[in-house]
């Protein structure tokens, strides 16, 4: 392995992680937050020099391969995780290390769980750190590295590959570097849009650019503790609409960008995700309706789809408690979690594209059992998709359902209830946020053990990272330096 | 398709549990009861005389597909599962056709989850029925048939392909009519043993030949209301032992019979099965030592590997209410369900052999990642695993996966909490009968609706075929007779 590669690299994130905590220390100035700025300075100072000593030295080989990709990635996430959580612990927000690590890896992980019991007595500044994790962790903090530092020689592919979410990696540009840069183009543009509009249904430019961090990131953390509930249905109709259009792939906005409209709708991802969101809500409205637990049947489909689109974006947010709601409705809510939104999306869980590709898998398996001379082939999208990605799918829905069972047993042994810990594990593994029962909407992880709260730490990051890279770090051989 | 064989084929099967039924009707003849007498003995008439006519004339093409097989299969368990709980209406026993075809099923399944909130006020020949129908559904219906019916000609390779449990099928002998022969036979002698050893452990005769039924088949329905509670310790032992026994594949009987103890200890999931057995008991057993439940360490360490081999071989007996047990144990308990046997037993689940095969694909995948030229092949019992049988375990995952997720869904429209359904679900399509919560050890099925009824009946069924047979009933495709 290239392990003066990964020191140089660990040591800029280290740098990024300073110079972004330019943000909150601004908040903090405003807000006249005097104990937090300080904080937010020091933090900012000590990262930032730690950062730039460490990176001095450049490494001379900067060939890396897709091993040690996919563990400087792990290292990455991990390294930010740690670090982003000192201004948690400094400023008593939440001074206990293991629940400022899992607040912070849920902040950058895009998951949006919460140990914190209320989000209200928050210092302003803070508030916005942990809401701008969200959009830090949204994109990628690779991605981020790769389109504004000087990152060059090396196959910055495999690090693009190790964040990237989905079944196989396009490089929307032929430079990786330019990829990456119209990625967050377009997202900082999407970004701008939703501040936007929040302003305009009427909620303050720091209620509209926490809200829109948390939502674009697919995050989740709210501002207060009724969550989305807090605003009026036209944020709300808002807040919809952007989870909804960042848990798409973002190559359609390229394509859409470069006016190739045929490209982009000819996704069958997309389609498919959607399809799948109205119908649900559609299942979903009736049940609430009829529970009593809305006025209207406009606003039972509207909190439905709420409900329904931010659980499939993995975002969390909420404005009813969905644990209320009646059992069919929760279990499709559980389901969805699982699914997930599509691959090259901000959205964390198994993907959509990954779900067409198995179940025609599947239907082909049906068909070979039958004729055992049968051609196995899968299409998506008009293409054949290719024998390795199949398989590597296939074998994506095991590792999944071993990291899955295995978490499950592992938080088990805090003896909380079944329900509450197989959501637990979804919500965190799927990057969703809040599960059922405990850690319903209304709930939070706070009643978890440290090793619980570990565990469940490690899913959020793994689940974010799509499984390989944090496995990577378990196995031997990978240490051995082979 | 070839209808005629098929219809041929059903009709023969008919016959077949008419003729079952003569043992019920002994039983009815031996305790005197009269009215439950004349029940069988109408019943085996009809049933008798019905699959006699209707199989006089014999199909003139007897060549048959690997689809003919499957549907074959599926339809001949569908049709023993209502024509079994005739009996059950007739008498009085269990008025309702769902309940009956869910007990039925439930029986021939070997799973053992019943709707009845007590099996004591039952006739004796009722009960030995009941118990009866695990026998003859562990070792396989269509086995059965293969070994006693004049069934020459046609490819019944295909039958004993669609009903045996396992990734792979081995013909042991080169004709599969001597395959299910040989099978029969080592069947019938544990049988025998079993019930020799339970006798003198101070069972009666009647106790032994119905626990027995029970056991071999790995099925558990009992015949009092505290499960194996009844019996001693002693008697206790020798059901673990049996248990054990019949959750191991039973080629490795075969080869031990024919004396080639190499072949037999060679099997690497066989000694994955034990070492998890032991290893899992030993893990639960101090958490119900601390807990009070038992008063001995060795007391302990007996309920546990009880419960621990129960629900591994999918039998489903328990001497003690495992859903009171510490949340941990609980938890292992539910993932061994998931888990089962091995292939080739009488016992259910996902099979030892698949899991091998799974882990070693995915640790595979995990060198694939980052080796992309490194070629990714499995190895069992020091043997290469054909591609093909790769791949259909990895397909194997992804149809198990959606087949319980759509069932969770369906019976979660009852309003029963999440713990209930997600374990009713994983014990009747593992065939282990008894879940969690409401459908635990001491719990039954009796308060689900009909629907969901008959959503775990398909389960069951789906569950002991391994899935693709009862998939099969739903695609067009079979139907339009391509």
């Amino acid at each position: 392995m290239n392990y003066s590669m990964i020191r140089y690299v660990l040591f800029r994130a280290f740098q990024l992680i300073g110079v972004l905590m330019l943000l909150p220390l601004v908040t903090a100035l405003i807000y006249r937050e005097r104990q937090e700025a300080a904080i937010f300075a020091l933090v900012l100072g000590a990262f930032f020099l730690i950062g730039t000593a460490g990176s001095l030295k450049k490494p001379e080989n900067r060939v890396f391969f897709a091993r040690d990709g996919f563990i400087m990635t792990a290292l990455i996430w991990l390294l930010i995780s740690a670090a982003g959580a000192v201004p948690f612990m400094l400023t008593g927000t939440i001074p206990s290390f293991a629940d400022a690590f899992f607040e912070t890896s849920s902040g950058f992980t895009t998951t949006g769980a919460t140990i914190l019991t209320s989000v209200e007595g928050m210092a302003k500044s803070v508030q916005f750190w942990r809401c701008f994790t969200h959009w830090i962790g949204g994109m990628g903090v690779l991605v981020f590295m790769l389109a504004v530092l000087p990152l060059t020689g090396g196959s910055t592919m495999h690090l693009m590959r190790a964040e990237s979410p989905g079944p196989s990696v396009g490089k929307i540009v032929p430079r990786v570097k330019n990829t990456a840069k119209v990625l967050y183009e377009i997202y900082i543009g999407i970004t701008i849009l939703q501040v936007v509009l929040l302003m305009i249904t009427g909620l303050s430019l720091y209620e509209a650019l926490t809200t829109t961090f948390s939502t674009v990131g697919t995050g989740g953390f709210g501002i207060a503790d009724s969550s989305a509930n807090l605003f009026p249905v036209s944020s709300q109709i808002v807040i919809i609409l952007f989870m909804t259009l960042c848990g798409i792939n973002f190559n359609v906005y390229y394509f859409l960008l470069v006016r190739k409209p045929g490209e982009a709708f000819r996704c069958e991802e997309v389609r498919w995700y959607l399809a799948v969101m109205v119908l649900s809500a559609a299942v979903i409205a009736p049940g609430i309706y009829r529970a009593g637990l809305t006025d209207t049947p406009f606003l039972s489909f509207h909190h439905a789809l709420f409900s329904v689109s931010s659980v499939m974006t993995t975002t969390g947010f909420a404005t009813l408690d969905f644990n209320l709601w009646p059992q069919y409705a929760r279990t499709l809510l559980f389901l969805l979690m699982l699914g997930g939104a599509c691959a090259g999306s901000t959205g964390g869980g198994f993907k959509f594209s990954r779900l067409l590709i198995l179940a025609r898998r599947l239907r082909n398996e049906m068909v070979f059992a039958t004729h055992q001379k049968s051609i196995r082939q899968v299409y998506l999208d008009g293409r054949r998709v290719e024998g390795t990605t199949v398989k590597s799918v296939t074998a994506y829905l095991g590792i999944y359902v071993a990291v899955y069972l295995v978490s499950f047993f592992l938080i088990s042994l805090d003896g909380f209830d079944f329900e509450t810990n197989m959501t637990a594990v979804a919500a965190t593994l799927n990057n969703v946020g809040p599960g059922l029962s405990m850690v319903g909407p209304v709930g939070n992880y706070s009643a978890f053990s440290p090793f619980a709260k570990f565990v469940l730490s490690f899913d959020m990051i793994a689940g974010r990272l799509e499984l390989l890279p944090m496995l990577m770090l378990f196995r031997r051989r990978t240490w051995r330096g082979q």
